[in-house]
């Protein structure tokens, strides 16, 4: 079982840590542009930074949600490939939004793609699963088996 | 394993759907009310959108801990019930608040009741499996025995 | 499967009361000082109440996450204790936030200090996992038998 999540686990890890560097640059933000809790209102240079870690944590539950729905039901090589991918993505994002709105428009719109991909990803696997357990089918396995033949 | 998860998997990936709706229709409003990022303040018609969209994440992370907690402890097909109430009950919340401030209180209420039975009987289950585990009584079982009896 | 992670369930049921606490204390302070949704601005006093729910919801799915990571690759027990140190700060947390500015800090210090050991413990458990199985080395047992001999 540990084995099957492992690599998954480490991208939730890498995730984890990339939350406390966002919080982080809000903290050294709220410091530099002197605005003091529980104000969330300054120039928009802070603003910016607020708001771009307030919407990767906002996405956050969602990409462990369903790296980890990907990672049991269709594969835990791609999740976690698709996982390091998002994680990039939110990283450049928060970089582009302190700098300007608009540099964060790129990057939002990659890892949006990457989340959909794994979205579409673990309802394949999960409605595989139901396939396989409820009429004893097994449709991702036919269909790699006629992709072989 | 995958077969006592395969339903609230499939209620997981169903809430993230409905999670992406909501996070879609804030793009809109944003674009209908002219309200640009990172500003969060505008019309009252964009501000309910935008609300209605932050209040359903805040409680993404819960409803999907207690729905795995629930599925796993207790029963999965009373989870997964639940789970699709709790998100037929936000769809009409955003909708509801959508149109008027008063419109979200009916179906929040009646979201919030689900989430409760849920945290009920995710508790119930859980001690239930600490009784098994350090006492070795099955209470749960018991309790279905005296019903049948 | 299910003893392995029963006393982290009970600390994650836990952890959904008290965020449901949180949330309640939101509504009272919103009737208290009359802030009807969807504005979040008003007096400090229910600002301060406000931040106060809202940093620990964001939190949450980071706490449950990295509470599960530790718990099924360090240790349950350790998990379990971390996770009840980490709600114990995160009460103390809100109810000084409630107070003042000020009186978040120490209960944020020490809250956020049990996340970096909880963050610390699962990538040491992570790594560990991945040694035994890439590279076949069980370096927490190794380093565990070096301190029995």
């Amino acid at each position: 079982m540990i084995d099957q999540v492992v690599n998954i686990a480490a991208v939730t890890v890498l995730g984890v840590l990339e939350q406390a560097y966002f919080s982080l640059q809000v903290i050294y933000a709220r410091r530099k542009y002197s605005v003091s809790p529980p104000s969330t209102s300054g120039p928009p240079e802070f603003e910016r930074v607020f708001r771009a870690q307030a919407n990767c944590s906002e996405y956050f539950p969602i990409f462990i949600t369903i790296l980890w729905v990907t990672g049991l039901f269709f594969s835990q090589a791609i999740a976690s490939l698709c996982g390091l991918l998002y994680l990039y993505g939110r990283l450049m994002y928060f970089q582009g939004y302190s700098e300007s709105a608009h540099g964060r428009l790129a990057p939002l719109y990659f890892s949006a793609k990457v989340l959909w991909v794994m979205i579409g990803l673990s309802a394949v696997g999960v409605l595989n699963s139901m396939c396989q357990l409820y009429l004893g089918l097994d449709t991702l396995q036919y269909l790699s088996g006629l992709l072989v033949d």
